[in-house]
C-alpha cells in the first residue's frame, strides 16, 4: 500500500519542477528523494478542479491518479470523495465466482442513456436469468464520448459519459442490493492512444511494444512506483468502489521479468483485502498462454489467480454450430474439439496450433483443478466485436443453435459468461467504435481497421467505420427485442437454463474428471453425474441411447423421449437427468 | 451422493430380516444387493415415530440416519421433513473463513434456558464484538438430557432437549438474518457409550479403538457404505440445515488407509456443494497433526480442507500467562515459543515434544499458505474442560493479563476463535459434565474422570463429579456479569479490539511472512506492517521502542507513549500503529 500522502501529491520524477494548478491558482511543489511531490502552500478543500504543470510547459496536465474529468482525458482533473457517499451494502457478504453466472456487459451500449444509472434499472433482467456477477467493459477515462473502454488512460477515472464516479458507486450499490457482484475489466497492459500524459510524470512506460501500444514499465527503473500505481488501482475498485472482482484484460502482454509476477502480487495483496474485507474477491484473467499456472493457488507454486478466461471453449463451438474454419478456428474443425475442451479445458494443451505456427499451451492438472477456473462464452466483446460487421451469432443460427449454444454454455462444466442481449437473441451488432475527436487520430483508427480486414479479404465497404457515430448506436441494445418473437424465445430458454443450473447439483461440479463426452459424427453427448446434455450440431435428426432418464430440457424444435433414447431433430439439443 | 431411496430405506446388511415398525404397525421389507432394505407395504407419510426390528429382537432400534429423537438415544426415530422450512435467508451469500472471527458456543450452557431458540436471542450480542461465525459444539443426539456433545451417537438427529431440528433450522436462520455463519462441530471418529445401535445394522465400526472408542470403518469392508453415512451427514448439514461449515472433531483419530483420505473426499463433495450453493463452505480440522498438508489446496497435493485448529498458539500463550509448565506445557515454557508460533504457526514443527516422547509436527510453507489457516483460541471447550476443576483463565489472572490473552487472539497473525463468555470474563467454569441415565454408566464415567485426574496428583473431592446435575448448572453462563465490573471492563476491551480488527488491515494480513515478534525478558512484540502489538507478560513494568506512531489500544492499567517509546506496567499490552 502506497502511505498515505498530503491531498494532491503526485508522483513525477521526470520534471525538474512541478506546480499545482488548482482553483484557478498555482501551488509550488516540493520533491521528496522518490519523486513525489506535495503542494507547498495551502490547498482548498472541497470539489475542485486541478492539474499539473511540469517544467515550463504551459498546459495543465490531468492526475495520473485523477477520479474525475470533467471535461475529458485532456482537461482538468476534479477531486472526488469516494469516502462521501452512504452505502447501503453494509450486509454485503460477498459473491463468489465458483457456480456462479457473468454477464458482460457495455455501459454505453447497455441501454438506450448508455450510463450507469440507467443500467442500474435493468439488474432485475439479469437476476430473473440467473446471473450472479455483473462484469462492465472498462469504465476508465478514456478519449471522446463513446468507445469499448481498451482505449482508456485514466484507470482511476470513471469516464464522465457513463456518469462519473459517484454513479459508479450507486452502480455498485444497485448491484449488491439486487444481490449481484461487480466484476470490473480493467487494463493495465496499455494505454489508449490519446490523452497519455503519463510519460511526462515519469518512466511509466518502457521500450518496446506489445499489440495495442507501448509496454508498461513493470520491471525496469521505476518499476515499483508504476507496480504501485497498479495495485493502488486494483485496491480503488476493490475497497474505494465495493467491487467485487477484476477482470484482468490481456495479461499475456504484461511483460515482468521480476521475481514476483505483478499478477501473483497483485494475489497476495488481494487476498489480504479479501480477508480484511470479509468477503471473496476475485481475479479473472484474459490470458492467451493456455497455462493454468496462472490460475493455480500460490500454495501450488502458481499465481495464484482465481479464474481466467478460455477462447478454446468458444472457438470450439463457434466452428462446430457455424461451420467456419478461418484463422484460428481452423484447428477446431473436428467436433472432438469441443470434446477435449470440455474433458480437459484447453483444446490447445501442448498441441500444434496452425494459426500461431507453434505448438501452444500445457495440460491442466484436471484430478485437482476446478472447472470453475475457465470462464466460457458462446459469444463476447472480443467474438463478436472483432469481426468485421461485428455481428453476433443470431444472423447466422437458428433458433435452435442459439439454445444449444446457451445450454452448453450454461449447463457445460465452466463458468458460463453471457454477453449482453444474447440471452434474447438480440439482433444488434456490436461493431468496433470509436470517437476520437483528434480527426488524424480518428482516421487513422479507421483506415486501420478497414486494412485489417482488408488483409483477410473484406472489402472497405463491409466493414463499419469506428469513428462514425451511426456505428456506436447500431451497437446499442434494443431492449423491445427482449419482449417479441424469437427474443422472447430465447429469454424463455435461457430462463429454463438458469433454473435447471440451480437445480441440478452435477451441472455446477467442478471435477474434471466427471466430464465425459462422446463424438458421433454432428452428435455431441456430455455426461456428468446422473445428467446427459446432448446436441445434435447436424443437419439430420439424431437419436441418443438415454435408458431410465427424465428429459428435462429441449431446445424449441423439441426432443421426443421414450424413457430408452432421446431423438434430437437437426441443430437441437437436450438436457436429462 | 446416495441415490434418493423409497421412505424408510435402511442400510443393514448384518441382519437376515428387517422390519420397520411405524405408527403402531409392522412392516417386512426388502432386501437388495447391497444390503438396503425398503418396506415391502404401504407406510404412512406425515410426522411418524418408527424403528427397524432386527432379526428376532424384539426391540426396536432407532434409525441410523435418524433426524428427531423425542424420547432419546435408546426410543423411537421421528420423520422430520427438512424440506417444510420457509427459509428467510434467500439472499445470503455465505460467510467466508479468511478474515473472520468465530465463537465456540454450548447450546446446553449457553443461556439459562439451553435451547437454540434462547441462543438466537443473544446474536445481537455475538454482532456486537465483532464475531462473524458462530460454533456451535456437537448438538447431534446424546444419551441423557445434559453432555458436552461428543458423546453422541446418531449423527443426523439434533438433540430433543436442544428443540430438536425443527428449532436447528430457526436457529441458522436467525444466525443468517444477523449476518453471521454458523459452523457445525461433528464427531466422525467415534461413537458415544451408549446408545450406538449402529453395529447391529452393519460394519459401521473395525477393529481397534482410539482415545473414545471403537475405530469407525472407512476402509473396511462395507466402509464405502459407511463413509457415504458421513458424507450425507455432511451434506444434510450444509444442504437441509443452510450450515457454512463444519468443524470436524479430532481428524487424527479417523483411521483410514484409502487411497483418497475420507477428509479429501469431504472436501471434494463440499467444494462441489460450494459451487452448487454459490456460496462458501468451510470444512475445519481438529487436528493433533500438526501437518499443514491436511489445510493444503488440493491442487498443492494437500487434502484441501479450509483450516484446522493449532492448540500450540494456545499453548504458547496460556504458559506465557499462566507459569504452568505441566504435561504439554512444559515445551512452551520460554517466551520464545510463543514468538515461534506466531512467526511459523506450529511450534512443534519437527522438534522434539517431550510430551509425547518423539518429534512432532513439520514445517508450514510459510511464503504461501495463509496464516488464517489456523484458528486460535486463549480458551476454548477442551482446554478449560479438560482441566480438573473446568475453571477459566478468569480465576487466575488479572484484567491486563485476560486483556492481553484478547489483544493476541484478536489481532494476532490467525483466524480467532473466543469461547463463550470469555468476551466478559465470566466466572463460571465449564466442567465436563454427564447425565447417562444408566447407573453403571454413570458410576464409570465419574470414576474414570477421578481416577485420570488423580493419575495427575489431585484429589478426588477436588474433581466435579460429571453426572452431578450441579456440575452442569455450574457451567452456565451468568449473563448478569457481562453488564457490570469485571465482565463490563472486559466487554469494552473486546469490543474495542474488534473494532480495531476490522479497520487496520495489518491485523488481517493472511502473510506468514510479514510476522514479526522479539522477545526480551518477559516483553513479547509483534510487528505486522505498520502496526505494533506489544505484551509484558512480565511483573515489572517495561518499555518498547516505537518512534512515530499512535497509540490506539492498551489494557486497562493503560500504557503511555510519548511518540518515542511505549511504556507498559506490569501484564499490560498495547496495539500501536
Amino acid at each position: 500500500m502506497t502511505p498515505s500522502r498530503p491531498p494532491f501529491s503526485v508522483w513525477a520524477p521526470r520534471p525538474e519542477r512541478v506546480r499545482l494548478l488548482v482553483g484557478g491558482e498555482t501551488v509550488e511543489m516540493t520533491r521528496d528523494g522518490d519523486g513525489w511531490w506535495t503542494p507547498r502552500g495551502d490547498v482548498p478543500s472541497g470539489d475542485v478542479d486541478y492539474g499539473y504543470l511540469l517544467d515550463g510547459d504551459p498546459t495543465p496536465r490531468p492526475d495520473p491518479r485523477s477520479r474525475c474529468q470533467p471535461d475529458g482525458v485532456h482537461g482538468l482533473s476534479r477531486t472526488f470523495d469516494a469516502s462521501a457517499y452512504d452505502w447501503g451494502d453494509g450486509g454485503w457478504a460477498g459473491r463468489q465466482l465458483a457456480g456462479s453466472v457473468v454477464y458482460e456487459l457495455h455501459i454505453g451500449t447497455f441501454t438506450p442513456e448508455g450510463t450507469l444509472d440507467a443500467a442500474a434499472e435493468r439488474l432485475g433482467h439479469l437476476r430473473s436469468i440467473g446471473v450472479d456477477m455483473v462484469e462492465l467493459m472498462p469504465v476508465n477515462a478514456f478519449n471522446g464520448t463513446h468507445n469499448w473502454g481498451y482505449d482508456g488512460v485514466l484507470w482511476s477515472c470513471v469516464h464522465e459519459e457513463y456518469g462519473g464516479p459517484a454513479a459508479y458507486q450507486r452502480f455498485v450499490d444497485a448491484c449488491h442490493a439486487t444481490g449481484l457482484g461487480v466484476i470490473q475489466d480493467v487494463v493495465y497492459n496499455h494505454l489508449g492512444p490519446s490523452g497519455n500524459y503519463l510519460p511526462l510524470f515519469g518512466p511509466y512506460l518502457k521500450e518496446g511494444r506489445n499489440t495495442w501500444g507501448d509496454l508498461v514499465n513493470l520491471d525496469g527503473p521505476g518499476g515499483d512506483e508504476v507496480r504501485r500505481h497498479i495495485l493502488d488501482n486494483v485496491r480503488m475498485w476493490l475497497s474505494d468502489y465495493h467491487v467485487d472482482g477484476l477482470r484482468l484484460d490481456a495479461v499475456h502482454a504484461l511483460a515482468d521479468a521480476s521475481p514476483t509476477h505483478l499478477l501473483e502480487e497483485m494475489a497476495i495483496e488481494v487476498a489480504a483485502l479479501s480477508a480484511h474485507q470479509r468477503r471473496p474477491l476475485t481475479l479473472i484473467a484474459e490470458s492467451d498462454l493456455n497455462d493454468a499456472r496462472l490460475v493455480t493457488p500460490r500454495e501450488a507454486g502458481g499465481r495464484g489467480l482465481d479464474a481466467q478466461w478460455s477462447d478454446d471453449f468458444h472457438h470450439a463451438l463457434h466452428v462446430a454450430l457455424t461451420g467456419e474454419t478461418a484463422g484460428y478456428y481452423a484447428d477446431f474443425e473436428p467436433l472432438s474439439a469441443l470434446a477435449k475442451v470440455c474433458e480437459r479445458g484447453f483444446f490447445h494443451d501442448g498441441t500444434w496450433s496452425s494459426f500461431r505456427g507453434r505448438p501452444h499451451g500445457r495440460p491442466i492438472d484436471r484430478a485437482a483443478m476446478p472447472t470453475w477456473r475457465l470462464v466460457v462464452a458462446n459469444q463476447n466483446h472480443d467474438q463478436i466485436g472483432n469481426r468485421a460487421a461485428g455481428d453476433r451469432l443470431t444472423a447466422r443460427l437458428d433458433d435452435d443453435q442459439l439454445a444449444c449454444a446457451a445450454l452448453l454454455t450454461l449447463c457445460g462444466p465452466f463458468t458460463p459468461m453471457l454477453f449482453m442481449g444474447e440471452e434474447f437473441a438480440a439482433s444488434t451488432p456490436f461493431q468496433f467504435f470509436t470517437s476520437h475527436p483528434e480527426p488524424e487520430l480518428g482516421r487513422a483508427t479507421a483506415e486501420g481497421r478497414i486494412a485489417e480486414f482488408a488483409s483477410h479479404g473484406w472489402d472497405a465497404s463491409e466493414v463499419p467505420d469506428p469513428q462514425d457515430p451511426a456505428t456506436f448506436a447500431r451497437s446499442r441494445l434494443d431492449w423491445s427485442e427482449a419482449s417479441t418473437g424469437r427474443g422472447a424465445r430465447m429469454l424463455e430458454v435461457y430462463r429454463s437454463l438458469a433454473d435447471l443450473r440451480r437445480q441440478l447439483p452435477d451441472l455446477t461440479d467442478p471435477a474434471f474428471t466427471d466430464v465425459q463426452c462422446t463424438v458421433d459424427g454432428r452428435l455431441f453427448t456430455l455426461r456428468r453425474g446422473r445428467t446427459l446434455l446432448a446436441v445434435n450440431f447436424g443437419g439430420s435428426p439424431a437419436v441418443v441411447e438415454a435408458p431410465g432418464m427424465e428429459l428435462l430440457f429441449a431446445t424449441p424444435a423439441g426432443a421426443s423421449y421414450d424413457g430408452e433414447r432421446v431423438s434430437l431433430p437437426a441443430h437441437a439439443g437436450a438436457l436429462l437427468a
